[in-house]
């Protein structure tokens, strides 16, 4: 049987990759294979880079490309306000939804069957900056799972004695989608959110 | 909105590949900012490897790395036969059900719908193959798809002169399948095709 030691290192790599399984990783390996030389190069090199040049930011963590960070050092946006998310993609999600206050990335929810205790995400920096900060809210846009209300809820009660507003995301229908389809917990807290129209 | 060209790039690159979507490449793009300094080193290095060391045979056209083919150059394969795939990978999958002659790649099926005509394809390098050896058959393993039936037939009539003998690979019903979900015409094929037991 032949031996291809340069693609079955790289199909090792692609595998590495979430949602992506061993044959979708030989396919990618091919496809890198029959790629021109230039977009080889230009995608090593982009893989190279992403590690150089991106860093976390370490007053909200979130990515960032150079030294200023997009959010905390925009004055355009509204200082009053922290958004508390799990991840950074949550961030740019909600970023397109129209927000513009500042963030902060916890890296992750409380979830000890994962290995994730409250001591693993960045809570401690988040009173800190409630406490030393002037800031009227914290929104907490965390995922409507049994993890994220725990993380909610454990997070709400930490800022608590600062006295400042938390809020979290409202739950209900999703927009678009039909209530045939929706599941009972869903509509349990639609009813629970219903407003006068 | 903040802007993050590295990572762009690098989501640019990942959505080139087949089956990855723009959402699916910009969630690999991440993986990889979130790996570890060595594994995104070994990653970059193994796309410029492919392409540095693997290279076509210029004679069947599989993948070799190194200057000896691994089919054309191993004397302990039967050197009678021509197994015809579409390509690298097809042969790859008839290797792992037992076939140990030689190959030739053919880089497509016809298809002008697709671009792909018979010049496109590897077909007069196989019929010099057939003429200057010594062979007593060839084997088509093309898809048994219109594209692929068409390009069996036009292949077969080219080498139809040389008198050789040219199969191809059996229609019927698939191992392990259920009668229940084959289609009218594989169950068709596999009439046709009856073996007395």
């Amino acid at each position: 049987m032949r031996e291809l030691p340069s693609l079955e290192k790289l199909t090792l790599s692609f595998s590495k990759l979430p949602g992506v399984g061993s044959k979708s990783a030989e396919r990618m390996a091919y496809a890198v294979l029959r790629m021109d030389e230039e977009d080889r190069a230009t995608f090593a090199s982009a893989i190279e880079e992403v590690g150089a040049k991106i860093s976390k930011c370490p007053t909200c963590g979130l990515y960032r490309e150079g030294d200023a960070c997009p959010c905390c050092d925009d004055e355009e946006r509204d200082h009053s306000i922290i958004c508390v998310v799990e991840g950074d993609r949550d961030a740019m999600t909600i970023e397109k939804a129209g927000y513009r206050g500042l963030y902060h990335v916890l890296g992750g929810v409380i979830s000890p069957s994962k290995g994730l205790l409250p001591e693993g995400l960045s809570v401690s920096s988040l009173l800190e900056r409630v406490k030393n900060g002037n800031f009227q809210e914290v929104i907490l846009a965390l995922s409507p799972t049994i993890e994220g209300e725990t993380t909610s809820l454990y997070v709400s009660k930490l800022l608590s004695p600062t006295g400042i507003k938390v809020t979290r995301l409202g739950y209900g229908l999703p927009m678009g989608g039909s209530l045939d389809y929706a599941d009972g917990l869903t509509i349990e807290k639609a009813f629970e959110g219903r407003k006068k129209i």
